[in-house]
């Protein structure tokens, strides 16, 4: 599909994906990763390995609805011309919503100014089997006035050690600025909005299983405030939350 | 699980079901149906075969927030513990939401007094992968309001021959109630709302289908009413709308 010698270009993807048969985002020898089925297929398309580099990892069974993602290709199509090309290969729980031109010096990961995630609860005596892969079920009534009253504690800048899976991967610090966190009640559906700067490994899963916590009356409102002052490595206090409530929603640049 | 000779009570099951592995509700030999899960579920819990009455059938593909059945057992369980044996022996595709014990009259299609169906619909350029087994994929714009005006022409007790996939099923009449049929647009979704006292075969996705049509400019609002009033047998002007995105979402009794 793309013949001659052309100079490469940069596209920037917004790509989509439902992560339940995946292991993760990246790249990982013997599994099956997102990353990967867009590198096969750009293989596919071009002839040629191309590097897809992403804003970020998902875990396993994470999903995605605006992950983005940069990659330089030597040819002639247009950006709507590889969103289709990546269409029409790659398997139908991962699509590619967007495509544009962009600068050389655009890096979907260096380049990213913030990070919008959302996490869905089915609050319900019994989980609805269609959302079994997208919501996390919690059959313990939850309070969510509570949930919204401590998921406001989590804004500003705070040193989030207690909230991360393995502090110790973080090269330079662990704190992170988080400008939004927001939890509603929709029906039974119980959504939470988490938007900042940057997130730690298993931060956002950490936040939301915390505030579940506070949900069922297992904490107080109040206790993320000591939490964050005291920084102190993660507890059984701040469980991860299920992997298949999160959706990578959207990246700044 | 069940001892002792117990005399024969009968249970009221409300059921949900992700329909994407399923051929269907009905039992068909040599294929998985959810009737037939059901069915097999009860023969492990109780040791000897039992029939599953639904409130009517579900094709493959279509999926149900409220299905109905009915089941007799001889059993000492109280209507929880059904459920909850049933759930633990199901599986997670197929859930059961309510359990009660019913008079022995009660009977799950022939006590029916009316249905309300859901469909949902993803109108935007690319599917979101996490949708794509519970809503259809239009990408061309829909014009909801025009959709919505001639949904409203469906309401009412009309002749549905020109709705229904093949007539000759019915062994009486084609004549059916709708009660409500409304159509509208939440972000990219369109949802469709159809209640009615009974319905022929396929005709919640027929009507879906020309009020597609009706969307996208193929077809006037005003036509319903003349394809109603001619009643004539169903042509290409009425497709079936697909599957995955019907949703039988409540019985009433």
């Amino acid at each position: 599909m793309c013949k001659g010698v052309v100079a490469l270009r940069r596209f920037k993807l917004v790509i989509a994906y439902d992560g339940a048969a995946y292991a993760g985002w990246q790249v990982q020898p013997g599994r099956d990763t997102v990353q990967q089925a867009i590198e096969e297929a750009l293989q596919t398309i071009g002839g040629h390995a191309v590097k897809v580099h992403g804003s970020g990892r998902t875990d396993r069974g994470v999903h995605a609805r605006g992950q983005v993602a940069h990659v330089d290709l030597a040819c002639r199509m247009d950006a709507k011309g590889v969103m289709r090309a990546l269409n029409a290969q790659l398997p139908q729980d991962i699509r590619v919503l967007k495509s544009a031109l962009v600068p050389a010096d655009f890096h979907a990961r260096r380049s990213a100014r913030a990070k919008e995630y959302r996490y869905f609860v089915c609050n319900s005596a019994t989980m609805p089997p269609d959302k079994r892969h997208y919501a996390t079920h919690v059959y313990r009534a939850l309070d969510v006035e509570e949930m919204a009253a401590a998921a406001h504690h989590f804004v500003g800048r705070h040193d989030f050690a207690s909230f991360t899976a393995n502090p110790q991967r973080e090269v330079k610090s662990t704190v992170r600025l988080v400008t939004e966190c927001m939890v509603r009640k929709r029906g039974a559906e119980v959504v939470f909005r988490v938007h900042g700067e940057g997130f730690l490994y298993k931060q956002v899963r950490s936040m939301v299983g915390f505030l579940l916590r506070v949900g069922i009356g297992a904490e107080e409102r109040g206790a993320v405030e000591g939490l964050l002052r005291t920084a102190a490595p993660r507890t059984a206090r701040v469980p991860t939350a299920e992997p298949q409530g999160l959706f990578l929603w959207r990246v700044f640049y």
